[in-house]
Order: structure tokens, then sequence, then C-alpha cells
């Protein structure tokens, strides 16, 4: 909500995960680490993220373009993150490519 | 998850709202009465939603295409519930339409 995006276009990864409940702590120590460090990659835009009580999750980043989400995704601690993340910390998840066409905002 | 999406491209609305903390039972009622007229909508495709222990949320619902979302917005159970929100259930929200191009799942 605070993320002061630019007006469209620009582009976010919607990625949506249930969480299988393994090494929660060291899944949020991670979990921090990866927010912080996609907030030094070139092309980042901002974040946003809700999570329930039994485990699900939506977080949102917003990136200027296509080549700033391939090059996150190919950061080497980030493909390590992946990794871990399939063998151990996610039930499942779905990720989305959408390119954000228009924002409208209510409230502070 | 759960939402057996089509082949991209298709469209998402993203809506990310921070609760005032009035009327939460009402609110809720509204929530759910919504996401059930949603489903009767024409080009309506899926919708996911996580919301944290603070009252920010993110509710993601997907369509067929724009015309779709403009009908989903002027329809007029609708309208009444965004008046409602805006007047007494929202701190704050920011909606944004996207344009769905890539999608990518691991796991059931």
């Amino acid at each position: 909500m605070k993320n002061d995006l630019p007006q469209p276009p620009y582009y976010a990864v919607i990625f949506g995960s249930q969480l299988s409940g393994i090494e929660p702590d060291k899944y949020a120590q991670m979990a921090n680490h990866m927010e912080a460090l996609a907030q030094q990659q070139p092309g980042y835009l901002g974040i946003e993220s809700a999570k329930n009580e039994v485990g699900f999750g939506i977080t949102i980043s917003y990136w200027k373009d296509l080549e700033s989400i391939k090059a996150w995704r190919e950061q080497a601690e980030h493909l390590e993150a992946q990794r871990l993340g399939k063998e151990c910390w996610y039930a499942s998840y779905e990720l989305k490519v959408a390119r954000v066409e228009g924002i409208k905002a209510f409230g502070e």
C-alpha cells in the first residue's frame, strides 16, 4: 500500500503460496532476507504481502519491466531460496507475471 | 490456488486493502456475499485472498477480459458494497488492473 509506485505500465509478480509448515523460522528468516535483497535489484518498484492463519499467503512484487523480473529470478541467492522453497517450505505455489495497466487508490 | 485458471492472457484485479476495524461482522458478511456474486458474473475466472492479523488483505480476482471487469465494477449490489467500503470498512485500499501474461505452478 505504501510503495509509491510509478504510473503504469509496469509489471507484477503474483506469488500465491501454501506453506508446508516445515521449518517456519528458517522460512521467515529467508523470506525477510529475500525481500531485502529484492529491494536492491535494478527495476524493483515495491512489494506487498499478506498471509492468513493457515499459511496461505499472497506476495506481489512490482517491477519496471520483464528484464528486471528475469534478473531477479536468476539472482544466485534467490535461486538457492527457490530450491529450498520447493524442497521444504512450500506445499504448493502459483506464480503469475502480469502487466499492471491501471491503478486507483482510496484513503491515505 | 485451486482456481483452474485458463492459459493466459486474462486479467487480474489486485485489491490491497487496510480495514478500518469498524463493523467487522458486517464487512465479513458483505465480503462473502460479494465473492458469491462475483462468481456468477460473466467472465469470472477465479479468486484468491489472504488477510493478515492487522487487517491488511490482498484479494485478487481473475477475469476473462476488461469488459467483464467493467461489468462487475458497475453491478448494482457491488456499487453499494463499494460505497459502504469507502464510508465504513476500509481505511485505505489500492486497486490495480493487470494483464496476466504467464503462470507457473508447483505442488498440487
